[in-house]
């Protein structure tokens, strides 16, 4: 059976780059973006229709009445879309899904490891001036529109809470280092291993 | 400096066990009910006087609205007292501090190494049955009461959320392993000890 790491995180959090880290030392499959490409492609919605979709619906849901009666609002056509596409990959090979609420997507799956990433703001906003190179006017107030927007679509789309340490198996201030953070990654995923080798 | 660590746990979820672990592995000191007892004793309270109290508060505040006018309520006395104990606890040595907001209490503390453990359900009631012998005829529903009020405590003194993950350091679901656990708050420690030969 695949072993499953879902990542989410905080803006600025660094749980792009831990991802990244992970799927290289590990030698997982990396997902993200792309799945939205594989759940348009699949759909038969171009890119850019998912992507403006999935925007607007980050900061309202009212798109929703503008549905076609009898048909399911876009948001959840391309979520479901979106979840379809996460399953497959994980019935594929060993991965890595940032964001996208896969760990609530996944949650029936017995190896899944769900990973949440944050840090204090102060740390995330050095990290979004310095390794996004963004230079909004308030860049901590833009760090904070992005998280919010985060969360109503995961609470939404999953009627749990984002960043509630129960939705997660680990939830890592990466401020402790990231280096840190991989390695306790990895070590619960060798504690899956050493599990299989027990049974 | 000294080393704090402060563990928050779901109760079932093992927290104490890998308290006392990490106490018995790092050397440190190792507290919490005791923190009561000294807290009582600073504050001229017998120690049963504020374990009724202890426990009044957490089922309601109506008994603060009996206190004598002027004075603070009996529950926010209490919680001065156990503060400024683990204040004191931490400037005396390396310890663990198990629940009582130590984390919130210790947040200035630029060595503090917040912890919550928690774990599904039914893995608790398991716990719960196996090593405490608890036999309550429903025994999630005992478990989530318990949980309850260790919450509405947390978050009634704090004006934080217990168990959301941005309060906390790491938030370790125990069923994963609790010698990998404790391993985990080992390995962040050892980080604290490395940046310190950095600098």
């Amino acid at each position: 059976m695949n072993t499953i790491i879902t990542i989410a995180r905080e803006y600025g959090s660094g749980g792009r780059i831990i991802a990244h880290k992970l799927a290289e030392q590990l030698g997982y499959e990396f997902y993200d973006e792309e799945l939205i490409e594989m759940a348009a492609n699949k759909m038969g919605f171009s890119e850019e229709y998912v992507k403006e979709n999935e925007e607007q619906k980050n900061f309202s849901f009212l798109s929703n009445f503008y549905s076609i009666p009898g048909e399911l609002p876009v948001s959840d056509q391309i979520f479901i879309a979106e979840s379809n596409a996460i399953r497959e990959a994980a019935e594929k090979s060993n991965c890595i899904i940032v964001g996208r609420c896969a760990d609530y997507v996944l949650k029936d799956h017995p190896r899944c490891l769900n990973i949440f990433v944050h840090a204090p703001i102060e740390e995330r906003a050095r990290r979004v001036f310095e390794v996004y190179d963004e230079d909004a006017p308030n860049i901590q107030a833009h760090i904070q529109k992005v998280d919010k927007r985060r969360a109503s679509y995961y609470n939404y789309m999953t009627q749990q809470k984002w960043g509630q340490a129960e939705n997660y198996d680990l939830c890592i201030n990466s401020s402790l280092g990231i280096d840190l953070t991989v390695m306790m990654i990895k070590a619960a995923v060798e504690e899956f291993e050493k599990k299989d080798l027990e049974e």
